[in-house]
């Protein structure tokens, strides 16, 4: 397995940062995670923009152009010989003198398993907990989890699968996922602020026929009345949810929608570009 | 120089740790920051505590008993020849198998020169900056400065020495040091809550001779008011303050009180213990 570090591919054991990285020093730095299916990564501009994006919002340059960029996770993804794979791109602080100001950034890129959701878990659904937090730039993939990792015990305690954030009962999202909620009415809503913009999200969003999806406000009240709620990611796809804390939401099984979704999904990725 | 990694000290320039690590991956891992003075580190058991404490409740094992880590502190500080230098201890999250799962940490120790301020800072005092924030986790000396290391750009911008954050008026810190204001009636003020339990703020809080040191609730309007503001931190002592924004604190130059903690901080490094 290979990873790549600002200039070169290396063995991927053999892939080291000095302890001066403000990563290391100061959590600073952000990401992006891409997944390559059949060997190619669908949805790459979007996530290039991100990347991009929060590279400029954080202050850190990234060193290659975006063509260049693109033909490094290509000839990794080959060099692996993983046709279907997950791509790791830290852009980090860099090597500051002294440990606050920022440096030339180090570009890291690892390539990883695709930990997929299980037929079980589609099929049966999964419980979330909640914990009252909001992320201090969600706009921005920094690579601050400090809270989402910390809270990985209490989710383990409570027999749960993730857990969601809100403040005073207006809910936003998981530490890794986006949340959406399908109303009484039939239409799925995702929060509309302080989230991370998922791909995912958006590709949902962009469905069009024989479903309304919209942003919106959604409270902790809006979930425990929903006849289906599910979480979205770039690994996961969707994850459909029965129970939040103690509470059974809907029949207590996974519902069409989320089935729907998870379909239109598929097909987005395989699409033809 | 010397580092010292997990069992060994290593050249500092070649002490690295893989990309794997929590810090790297998700900003996850705790420290502190010593001082050694004239090759003794003053409060080492304070730090300590702190240390360990912030470990603790990061979910972090320390490899290290109290005794051994004295032991490697003190062996680094002469190995390294410097009788008056800052010692920087890491814990970080570990080589995560998952990029997301605690793993066993990685405690990195290196040692620094000791930036203290300027003659003409103390004599003159400093500009600050506001900005609406508090800390995730304020109490734990978490890695976590992606606010602060971020805000460094408009801090350089307003010609500011530091930044203090304060939430809907009501100040806390700044990213690496304590706050202090003295009042009209002449008690010196530190904010009780939200915000990282410095040793230099706690040693402050001991004083009893001529002077009256209390933790309590302090808003912006208290700070344009004040007779003398100032920040703390290991590395700095205190520094006067002068101008927040664009109001003048006081006479708009340091006044005794600040001298006078300045003058009782030094004789406590200095006292034999």
């Amino acid at each position: 397995m290979y990873s790549f570090l600002n200039t070169e591919f290396l063995p991927a054991e053999k892939t080291f940062v000095h302890v001066s990285d403000l990563a290391v020093q100061r959590g600073y730095g952000i990401f992006d995670f891409l997944k390559a299916v059949n060997g190619k990564i669908p949805f790459i501009d979007d996530y290039f923009d991100r990347f991009y994006r929060s590279a400029e919002f954080m202050q850190l340059p990234v060193s290659l152009t975006r063509a260049q960029l693109k033909e490094v996770v290509y000839e990794l993804v080959q060099r692996n010989g993983e046709a279907n794979a997950g791509i790791k791109m830290v852009l980090t602080g860099g090597y500051s003198p002294d440990g606050y100001e920022i440096a030339t950034p180090n570009l890291i890129i690892t390539q990883h398993a695709l930990p997929m959701p299980s037929a079980k878990m589609l099929e049966q659904g999964v419980k979330i907990i909640t914990h009252e937090f909001r992320r201090e730039m969600p706009l921005v993939k920094s690579i601050n989890y400090t809270t989402g990792v910390w809270l990985q015990r209490k989710v383990k305690e409570a027999n749960a699968y993730d857990v969601l954030y809100h403040l005073h009962g207006e809910v936003s999202e998981f530490p890794r996922c986006n949340l959406f909620v399908v109303k009484e009415n039939g239409h799925v809503v995702t929060p509309a602020v302080h989230v991370l913009e998922g791909i995912t999200r958006k590709n949902i969003l962009s469905l069009r026929e024989g479903i309304t999806v919209v942003e919106g406000k959604i409270t902790l009240d809006d979930i425990w009345h929903a006849s289906e709620v599910f979480l979205t990611s770039t690994t996961k796809r969707v994850v459909p949810i029965v129970q939040v804390d103690d509470v059974r939401i809907g029949t207590g099984k996974p519902g069409p929608v989320v089935q729907k979704i998870l379909n239109e999904l598929i097909r987005m990725e395989n699409r033809p570009e």
